[in-house]
C-alpha cells in the first residue's frame, strides 16, 4: 500500500491569501495517478491557500482568552473547515474525472487531538475502503482537542499521513511538494544549494537556516519531523518534486527519482 | 437538543435530473433557524436531486452481479458521495453566512450500516462539537455495508436522523417537508385531502394510497417508520412544512404549528 501527500504548495497558489485552486497541476498529477496504476493508494493532501490564512486569522490552536474569542474561534473553526472542504472536493473531483474513486474522508467527522496530538482515530474504515479498492482522501483541517485550554486545533496533513502510515504499517509513502527535497540552504535563494539525498536524524538538518516554506503546521522542518517519527518506525518515505512532470508517475511506479529519502538510523 | 431534518425536496428541486439547489429556500430556512435563537441543534439534511439520480442509475445497495458491476459501484459511490457532499457544503455555506457555526459531519467518514442498517456510529465526537456550541450537519450518503451480497448502500438522512435522535435523547425532533404532514390521500393530486394531526402506529396509515413522495430511501412512509421507531423509544417527532415562510422558526420556537405528530402509542 502507498500512501501519497500532495503538498498544500502544489495543489493551491499558497502564496495568495484568497483560496486558490492550481487547477493545471491538480489535474495533470490526478492524471499521472491513473496512468502509474498504482492499485492500493490511499492520499493525504495539505491545505494551502484554502487552509493557513483562516486557521491564522482566528487563530485555530492558539489559547483560548475569554468568550468573545470562543465565539470567533467556533465561527472560523466552521469557517476553516468550510475551505479546506471546498479543496477536497476539487481534488476527488480531479480524481474521479480521472476513474479513480476517490473517496473523501474528513478527518474532522472522526479525529480528535488532544494538546494537537491525535488521540482518537479509528482506522478500520478506512481500511476497508482499501481493501475495496476505493481511495481513501484525507487532508489537514480542523479538529476538537481535549486540552480547554485550546478546545480545538490544526490538524496538518503531515501528521496524518505520519499516523495513517503507521497504523497501516504502509510499504511507501511518498511526499509530494514543489522542491526537489531538502537542501542545505534555500534553494529559491541560492542557486548554489546542494540536495541532501538522505536523512536519518534531526541533526542532518541542524545546519538549515530554518524552514524553507512556512505554513501555520511548521514548514518542511515540521513535515521531516513526523517523516522521522516514520523513519524510526520503519517506514521509509521520500521526499520528491511534483512539480516536474512525470516525477510522480515514476515515483508510483517504483522507479528511482531525485529527492530525499527519510531512513532509519542504524 | 432539537435534531432538524431539512428534506431534500425544500432545499433542492427534486424533480430535476441534474443536481439544482433550492438556494432562496436553503437561505430563507437557514435565516428562520438563525432567527430562532435555538442554542443546541444538529441538523440533518436529505440529498434530494444531488443523491437519488446517481444512486438510481449506479444502483448502489443492489446486490453485486459480477467484477465489471463492481468496478462500475465503485465510481457510482464515488460520484454519488461527491454530488451528496456538493450538496452538503451549500447548506453549510447558508448557515455559516447566518453566523451558524456549522460542520459537516460525513457518514461515509465513520458510519457502516449491516443489510442497509446501521451498525458502527460513533456519536461521542458529535456530542462534543454540541456541548462546545457548533453545529453538526450530517445529511443522506453512501456508505459501507458489512453484507457481502451489496458492499455498499445508501443510508438515508431518516435513517440518521432517528439513529442521532435515540442515541443523543433529543428533547424534540423536527422533519422539515414540502408538505404540511401526514394526509389521508396525496394532497397534491386531491384539493380535499385531510391532514392526519397524529400519527402512533403503521396501521393509521394503511390506507394511504402509497408514499406521496418516492425517493431511492422509501418515500413518506419510510420516513415514518424511522420517526414510529423512535416515538416507541418515547422521543416523539413533528412532520412540518418549512416550504412556508416563518413556520420553522415559529416551531423552533416551540409554538404549535400545523402538522402531524408522530406519537407513542398508548
Amino acid at each position: 500500500m502507498i500512501i501519497l501527500k500532495l503538498g498544500g504548495s502544489v495543489i493551491t497558489r499558497k502564496e495568495e491569501i484568497r483560496p486558490t485552486l492550481d487547477q493545471e497541476n491538480l489535474q495533470r498529477i490526478s492524471q499521472e495517478i491513473a496512468d502509474s496504476k498504482v492499485e492500493k493508494i490511499l492520499i493525504v493532501h495539505g491545505a494551502g491557500s484554502y487552509g493557513h490564512p483562516h486557521a491564522h486569522e482566528y487563530g485555530i490552536g492558539n489559547q483560548i482568552e475569554n468568550n468573545q474569542d470562543l465565539t470567533q474561534k467556533k465561527m472560523g473553526f466552521s469557517i476553516t473547515h468550510q475551505s479546506v472542504q471546498m479543496l477536497n472536493l476539487e481534488v476527488c473531483r480531479a480524481l474521479i474525472n480521472e476513474d479513480i474513486p476517490a473517496v473523501p474522508i474528513s478527518p474532522s467527522s472522526f479525529i480528535k487531538t488532544d494538546k494537537k496530538r491525535i488521540t482518537d482515530f479509528k482506522i478500520d474504515l478506512i481500511n476497508e475502503y482499501l481493501d475495496l479498492g476505493l481511495v481513501p482522501v484525507l487532508y489537514g483541517d480542523v479538529v476538537l482537542d481535549s486540552d480547554l485550554k485550546i478546545k480545538m486545533a490544526v490538524l496538518s496533513g503531515d501528521q496524518i499521513l505520519q499516523y495513517v502510515a503507521t497504523k497501516l504499517a504502509a510499504r511507501r509513502v511518498i511526499l509530494g511538494t514543489d522542491v526537489d527535497g531538502i537542501f542545505d540552504r534555500n534553494p529559491k535563494k541560492h542557486p548554489q544549494a546542494q540536495l541532501i539525498p538522505t536523512v536519518t536524524s534531526q541533526d542532518d538538518l541542524n545546519f538549515l537556516e530554518g524552514a524553507q516554506t512556512t505554513d501555520v503546521t511548521g514548514g518542511m522542518s515540521g513535515k521531516v519531523e513526523e517523516l522521522l517519527k516514520l523513519a524510526q518506525k520503519g517506514i521509509e518515505s521520500e521526499i520528491i518534486n511534483i512539480d516536474k512532470k512525470e516525477l510522480l508517475k515514476r515515483a508510483l511506479r517504483g522507479e528511482d527519482v531525485v529527492g530525499t529519502r527519510i531512513l532509519r538510523k542504524l
